[in-house]
Protein backbone atom coordinates (compact mmCIF):
# COMPACT_ATOMS: atom_id res chain seq x y z
CA UNK A 1 0.00 0.00 0.00
CA UNK A 2 0.85 3.69 -0.72
CA UNK A 3 2.50 5.35 2.24
CA UNK A 4 1.29 8.38 3.54
CA UNK A 5 3.59 11.01 5.39
CA UNK A 6 2.16 13.98 7.09
CA UNK A 7 4.44 17.14 7.32
CA UNK A 8 3.42 18.92 10.67
CA UNK A 9 4.25 23.06 9.63
CA UNK A 10 3.00 26.61 10.28
CA UNK A 11 4.06 30.18 9.05
CA UNK A 12 7.96 30.67 9.34
CA UNK A 13 9.54 27.25 8.12
CA UNK A 14 12.34 27.34 6.81
CA UNK A 15 11.40 26.28 3.25
CA UNK A 16 13.68 23.46 2.04
CA UNK A 17 13.46 21.76 5.28
CA UNK A 18 9.54 21.37 3.79
CA UNK A 19 10.24 21.13 0.15
CA UNK A 20 13.09 18.68 -0.40
CA UNK A 21 12.57 16.01 2.43
CA UNK A 22 8.59 16.47 0.46
CA UNK A 23 10.48 16.19 -3.14
CA UNK A 24 12.33 13.15 -1.40
CA UNK A 25 9.02 11.34 -0.22
CA UNK A 26 7.01 11.74 -3.27
CA UNK A 27 9.49 10.42 -5.33
CA UNK A 28 9.25 7.07 -3.50
CA UNK A 29 5.97 7.25 -5.01
CA UNK A 30 3.96 7.91 -1.33
CA UNK A 31 1.59 10.50 -0.69
CA UNK A 32 2.59 13.42 1.60
CA UNK A 33 0.19 16.02 3.02
CA UNK A 34 0.94 19.60 4.85
CA UNK A 35 -0.65 19.72 8.12
CA UNK A 36 -0.73 22.84 9.79
CA UNK A 37 -3.32 24.30 12.53
CA UNK A 38 -3.44 28.25 9.80
CA UNK A 39 -6.65 26.61 7.23
CA UNK A 40 -5.27 28.01 4.01
CA UNK A 41 -1.48 27.92 3.19
CA UNK A 42 1.36 28.88 5.57
CA UNK A 43 4.40 31.26 5.11
CA UNK A 44 7.99 29.92 4.46
CA UNK A 45 10.89 30.88 5.84
CA UNK A 46 13.71 31.61 3.27
CA UNK A 47 17.04 31.39 5.05
CA UNK A 48 16.81 35.90 5.72
CA UNK A 49 13.41 36.18 5.00
CA UNK A 50 9.45 35.08 4.41
CA UNK A 51 9.75 33.41 1.17
CA UNK A 52 6.58 31.27 -0.42
CA UNK A 53 3.56 30.60 0.46
CA UNK A 54 2.51 26.62 0.49
CA UNK A 55 -0.96 25.51 0.50
CA UNK A 56 -2.22 23.73 3.48
CA UNK A 57 -3.51 20.25 2.80
CA UNK A 58 -5.05 18.92 5.71
CA UNK A 59 -6.20 21.21 8.85
CA UNK A 60 -4.85 20.00 12.51
CA UNK A 61 -8.30 20.09 13.41
CA UNK A 62 -9.52 17.52 10.98
CA UNK A 63 -6.26 15.42 10.77
CA UNK A 64 -6.49 12.07 11.82
CA UNK A 65 -2.72 10.54 12.90
CA UNK A 66 -3.98 7.03 12.35
CA UNK A 67 -4.02 7.84 8.30
CA UNK A 68 -0.24 8.57 8.16
CA UNK A 69 2.42 6.14 8.40
CA UNK A 70 5.33 8.65 9.39
CA UNK A 71 5.25 12.18 10.61
CA UNK A 72 8.08 14.71 9.20
CA UNK A 73 8.82 18.09 11.04
CA UNK A 74 10.72 20.88 9.41
CA UNK A 75 12.70 23.48 10.79
CA UNK A 76 12.57 27.57 11.08
CA UNK A 77 13.33 29.38 13.82
CA UNK A 78 9.53 30.77 14.15
CA UNK A 79 7.21 27.74 12.94
CA UNK A 80 8.03 25.55 16.23
CA UNK A 81 7.64 28.47 18.78
CA UNK A 82 4.43 28.43 17.76
CA UNK A 83 3.91 24.69 17.45
CA UNK A 84 4.97 24.01 20.26
CA UNK A 85 2.41 26.58 22.27
CA UNK A 86 -0.77 24.56 20.16
CA UNK A 87 -2.04 21.25 22.65
CA UNK A 88 -3.77 20.17 18.84
CA UNK A 89 -0.01 19.63 17.48
CA UNK A 90 1.49 18.37 20.87
CA UNK A 91 -1.44 15.89 20.85
CA UNK A 92 -0.68 14.97 17.62
CA UNK A 93 2.94 14.54 17.60
CA UNK A 94 2.27 12.15 20.90
CA UNK A 95 0.16 9.62 18.43
CA UNK A 96 2.86 8.69 16.48
CA UNK A 97 5.25 7.98 18.70
CA UNK A 98 2.98 6.02 20.88
CA UNK A 99 2.64 3.80 18.26
CA UNK A 100 6.10 3.69 17.32
CA UNK A 101 5.11 5.12 13.75
CA UNK A 102 8.97 6.56 12.43
CA UNK A 103 9.23 10.75 12.85
CA UNK A 104 11.81 12.65 11.06
CA UNK A 105 12.57 16.38 12.57
CA UNK A 106 15.48 18.80 11.57
CA UNK A 107 16.75 22.12 12.54
CA UNK A 108 14.23 23.42 15.14
CA UNK A 109 11.48 20.45 14.83
CA UNK A 110 12.92 19.20 17.70
CA UNK A 111 11.35 21.89 19.57
CA UNK A 112 8.18 20.64 19.34
CA UNK A 113 9.51 17.02 20.39
CA UNK A 114 10.35 18.83 23.61
CA UNK A 115 7.45 20.30 24.18
CA UNK A 116 5.41 16.83 23.05
CA UNK A 117 7.49 15.16 25.97
CA UNK A 118 8.65 12.67 24.06
CA UNK A 119 12.54 12.42 23.75
CA UNK A 120 13.46 11.58 27.04
CA UNK A 121 16.00 8.84 26.70
CA UNK A 122 16.70 9.18 23.11
CA UNK A 123 19.83 9.91 20.93
CA UNK A 124 19.20 12.88 18.76
CA UNK A 125 20.98 15.81 16.88
CA UNK A 126 19.26 19.70 16.12
CA UNK A 127 20.35 23.24 15.40
CA UNK A 128 23.21 23.95 17.87
CA UNK A 129 21.20 26.43 19.45
CA UNK A 130 18.48 24.22 21.02
CA UNK A 131 21.13 21.50 22.08
CA UNK A 132 21.34 22.54 25.76
CA UNK A 133 16.95 22.17 26.01
CA UNK A 134 17.61 18.94 24.42
CA UNK A 135 19.97 17.58 26.35
CA UNK A 136 18.14 19.04 30.20
CA UNK A 137 15.07 17.17 28.58
CA UNK A 138 16.98 13.81 28.55
CA UNK A 139 18.27 13.43 24.91
CA UNK A 140 21.65 12.05 24.79
CA UNK A 141 22.79 14.94 21.78
CA UNK A 142 24.79 13.95 19.06
CA UNK A 143 26.65 16.09 16.84
CA UNK A 144 26.25 13.97 13.34
CA UNK A 145 24.42 15.19 10.13
CA UNK A 146 22.09 12.67 10.83
CA UNK A 147 21.01 10.90 14.18
CA UNK A 148 18.79 7.40 14.08
CA UNK A 149 17.24 5.83 17.06
CA UNK A 150 14.38 3.63 16.86
CA UNK A 151 12.55 5.03 13.60
CA UNK A 152 13.38 8.78 15.28
CA UNK A 153 15.73 10.41 12.42
CA UNK A 154 17.08 13.87 13.17
CA UNK A 155 19.45 16.43 11.46
CA UNK A 156 20.95 19.80 12.21
CA UNK A 157 20.68 22.40 9.39
CA UNK A 158 19.46 22.47 5.37
CA UNK A 159 23.12 21.32 4.47
CA UNK A 160 22.38 17.65 6.14
CA UNK A 161 19.13 17.60 4.30
CA UNK A 162 20.74 15.10 1.65
CA UNK A 163 21.83 12.24 5.10
CA UNK A 164 18.28 13.48 6.25
CA UNK A 165 15.95 12.11 4.07
CA UNK A 166 17.89 8.81 2.80
CA UNK A 167 17.43 7.86 6.29
CA UNK A 168 13.92 8.86 6.91
CA UNK A 169 13.01 6.85 3.76
CA UNK A 170 15.22 3.89 4.90
CA UNK A 171 12.66 4.17 8.69
CA UNK A 172 9.63 4.95 6.70
CA UNK A 173 10.22 1.72 4.48
CA UNK A 174 10.94 -0.27 7.87
CA UNK A 175 7.57 0.57 9.32
CA UNK A 176 6.16 1.04 12.86
CA UNK A 177 8.86 0.33 15.37
CA UNK A 178 9.37 -1.29 18.59
CA UNK A 179 7.11 1.14 21.20
CA UNK A 180 9.26 4.15 20.70
CA UNK A 181 7.78 6.32 23.56
CA UNK B 1 27.07 58.17 40.15
CA UNK B 2 25.15 57.50 36.68
CA UNK B 3 24.10 54.27 36.58
CA UNK B 4 24.91 52.59 33.11
CA UNK B 5 22.83 49.22 31.30
CA UNK B 6 24.28 47.18 28.83
CA UNK B 7 21.18 46.14 26.24
CA UNK B 8 22.93 42.90 24.76
CA UNK B 9 21.16 41.95 21.24
CA UNK B 10 21.70 41.21 17.88
CA UNK B 11 19.43 40.76 14.31
CA UNK B 12 15.57 39.77 14.86
CA UNK B 13 15.01 41.04 18.87
CA UNK B 14 11.76 42.44 19.15
CA UNK B 15 11.72 46.16 18.93
CA UNK B 16 9.32 47.66 21.17
CA UNK B 17 11.45 45.09 23.85
CA UNK B 18 14.48 47.17 23.41
CA UNK B 19 12.86 50.35 22.74
CA UNK B 20 10.96 50.76 25.97
CA UNK B 21 13.01 49.68 28.40
CA UNK B 22 15.66 51.49 26.75
CA UNK B 23 13.29 54.53 27.02
CA UNK B 24 12.61 53.59 30.45
CA UNK B 25 16.13 53.23 31.98
CA UNK B 26 17.25 56.78 30.32
CA UNK B 27 14.38 58.68 31.75
CA UNK B 28 15.84 57.76 35.00
CA UNK B 29 19.17 59.68 33.73
CA UNK B 30 20.92 56.53 33.39
CA UNK B 31 23.04 56.00 30.25
CA UNK B 32 21.90 52.64 28.41
CA UNK B 33 24.44 51.08 25.48
CA UNK B 34 23.18 48.52 23.25
CA UNK B 35 26.25 45.28 23.23
CA UNK B 36 26.26 42.70 20.10
CA UNK B 37 28.25 40.63 18.52
CA UNK B 38 27.13 42.66 15.49
CA UNK B 39 29.71 45.66 14.68
CA UNK B 40 27.50 48.44 13.02
CA UNK B 41 23.91 48.25 13.72
CA UNK B 42 21.41 45.60 13.89
CA UNK B 43 18.08 44.92 12.42
CA UNK B 44 14.92 44.78 15.12
CA UNK B 45 11.98 42.26 14.30
CA UNK B 46 8.56 44.29 14.82
CA UNK B 47 5.99 42.20 15.47
CA UNK B 48 5.32 39.85 12.32
CA UNK B 49 8.16 41.25 9.73
CA UNK B 50 11.84 42.68 10.06
CA UNK B 51 11.75 46.70 11.22
CA UNK B 52 14.12 49.28 11.62
CA UNK B 53 17.92 48.97 12.30
CA UNK B 54 19.73 50.44 15.43
CA UNK B 55 23.54 51.40 15.80
CA UNK B 56 25.01 49.19 18.03
CA UNK B 57 26.84 51.05 20.27
CA UNK B 58 29.62 48.42 21.65
CA UNK B 59 30.56 45.65 20.00
CA UNK B 60 30.43 42.66 21.98
CA UNK B 61 34.62 42.43 21.41
CA UNK B 62 35.03 45.03 23.17
CA UNK B 63 32.53 45.46 25.79
CA UNK B 64 33.70 45.20 29.40
CA UNK B 65 31.03 43.25 32.01
CA UNK B 66 32.23 45.86 34.68
CA UNK B 67 32.09 48.61 32.85
CA UNK B 68 28.14 48.20 33.65
CA UNK B 69 25.81 48.05 36.98
CA UNK B 70 23.12 45.93 34.92
CA UNK B 71 22.09 44.01 31.65
CA UNK B 72 18.94 43.68 29.99
CA UNK B 73 17.84 41.17 27.69
CA UNK B 74 15.34 41.38 24.72
CA UNK B 75 13.32 39.17 23.21
CA UNK B 76 12.14 38.12 19.56
CA UNK B 77 12.63 34.56 18.46
CA UNK B 78 15.37 34.95 15.95
CA UNK B 79 17.99 37.55 18.26
CA UNK B 80 18.21 34.85 21.79
CA UNK B 81 18.49 31.72 19.15
CA UNK B 82 21.60 33.42 17.82
CA UNK B 83 23.21 34.99 20.87
CA UNK B 84 22.65 31.67 22.89
CA UNK B 85 25.07 29.83 20.50
CA UNK B 86 27.80 33.04 20.89
CA UNK B 87 30.17 31.82 23.57
CA UNK B 88 31.24 35.42 24.02
CA UNK B 89 28.07 36.39 24.11
CA UNK B 90 27.25 33.88 27.06
CA UNK B 91 30.65 34.87 29.29
CA UNK B 92 29.01 38.31 28.94
CA UNK B 93 25.70 37.44 30.52
CA UNK B 94 27.21 35.04 33.61
CA UNK B 95 29.96 37.93 34.82
CA UNK B 96 26.68 39.74 35.62
CA UNK B 97 25.39 36.75 37.54
CA UNK B 98 28.77 36.05 38.99
CA UNK B 99 28.37 39.13 40.69
CA UNK B 100 24.87 39.40 41.52
CA UNK B 101 24.26 42.38 39.28
CA UNK B 102 20.59 42.94 38.22
CA UNK B 103 20.05 41.10 34.70
CA UNK B 104 16.16 41.79 33.20
CA UNK B 105 14.67 39.61 30.28
CA UNK B 106 11.80 39.14 28.82
CA UNK B 107 9.72 37.05 25.86
CA UNK B 108 12.99 34.50 24.43
CA UNK B 109 15.47 36.52 26.33
CA UNK B 110 15.22 33.40 29.09
CA UNK B 111 17.04 31.50 26.35
CA UNK B 112 20.35 32.72 26.24
CA UNK B 113 20.20 32.66 30.07
CA UNK B 114 19.72 28.73 29.93
CA UNK B 115 22.59 28.00 28.01
CA UNK B 116 24.95 30.70 29.81
CA UNK B 117 23.70 28.27 32.02
CA UNK B 118 22.83 30.49 35.17
CA UNK B 119 19.04 29.68 36.09
CA UNK B 120 19.02 26.66 37.68
CA UNK B 121 16.96 26.87 40.77
CA UNK B 122 15.73 30.41 39.36
CA UNK B 123 11.87 32.14 40.06
CA UNK B 124 11.30 33.40 36.59
CA UNK B 125 8.88 33.59 33.64
CA UNK B 126 9.13 33.68 29.82
CA UNK B 127 7.41 33.54 26.53
CA UNK B 128 5.61 30.57 27.16
CA UNK B 129 6.68 28.62 24.11
CA UNK B 130 9.96 28.36 26.10
CA UNK B 131 8.19 27.57 29.40
CA UNK B 132 9.14 23.46 29.18
CA UNK B 133 12.57 24.58 28.62
CA UNK B 134 13.10 26.35 31.45
CA UNK B 135 11.52 23.81 33.91
CA UNK B 136 13.93 21.34 32.58
CA UNK B 137 16.52 23.65 33.39
CA UNK B 138 15.74 23.70 37.06
CA UNK B 139 13.47 26.74 36.88
CA UNK B 140 10.35 27.37 39.12
CA UNK B 141 8.30 28.68 36.00
CA UNK B 142 5.45 31.56 36.84
CA UNK B 143 2.76 32.79 34.66
CA UNK B 144 2.71 36.32 36.18
CA UNK B 145 3.46 39.66 34.19
CA UNK B 146 7.09 40.02 35.98
CA UNK B 147 8.41 37.82 38.40
CA UNK B 148 11.55 39.30 40.30
CA UNK B 149 13.86 37.16 41.71
CA UNK B 150 16.99 38.34 43.82
CA UNK B 151 18.18 41.01 41.13
CA UNK B 152 16.32 38.55 38.06
CA UNK B 153 13.92 40.52 36.61
CA UNK B 154 11.54 38.28 33.79
CA UNK B 155 8.35 38.87 31.71
CA UNK B 156 6.35 37.00 28.82
CA UNK B 157 5.57 39.88 26.31
CA UNK B 158 4.95 42.93 25.10
CA UNK B 159 2.00 43.68 27.35
CA UNK B 160 4.20 43.01 30.09
CA UNK B 161 6.53 45.95 29.68
CA UNK B 162 5.32 48.30 31.78
CA UNK B 163 5.41 45.67 34.94
CA UNK B 164 9.03 44.82 33.61
CA UNK B 165 9.90 48.27 33.40
CA UNK B 166 9.23 49.46 36.70
CA UNK B 167 10.79 46.28 38.32
CA UNK B 168 14.01 46.79 36.33
CA UNK B 169 14.39 49.75 37.28
CA UNK B 170 13.53 49.39 41.21
CA UNK B 171 16.33 46.27 41.10
CA UNK B 172 19.08 48.74 39.80
CA UNK B 173 18.22 51.59 42.34
CA UNK B 174 19.03 48.53 44.89
CA UNK B 175 22.11 47.77 43.30
CA UNK B 176 23.84 44.50 43.50
CA UNK B 177 22.39 41.47 45.30
CA UNK B 178 23.73 38.61 46.89
CA UNK B 179 25.92 36.23 45.22
CA UNK B 180 22.80 34.78 42.86
CA UNK B 181 24.97 32.22 41.11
Amino acid sequence: MKKKIAILATNGFEEIELTSPKEALEKEGWLTEIVSPETDSIKSWASTDWGKSYKVDKTLENANPSDYDALMLPGGVINPDNLRTNEKALAFVKAFFEVGKPVAAICHGPQTLISAGVVEGRKMTSYPSIKTDLMNAGVEWQDKEVVVDKGLVTSRNPDDLPAFNKKMIEEIKEGKHEHSF
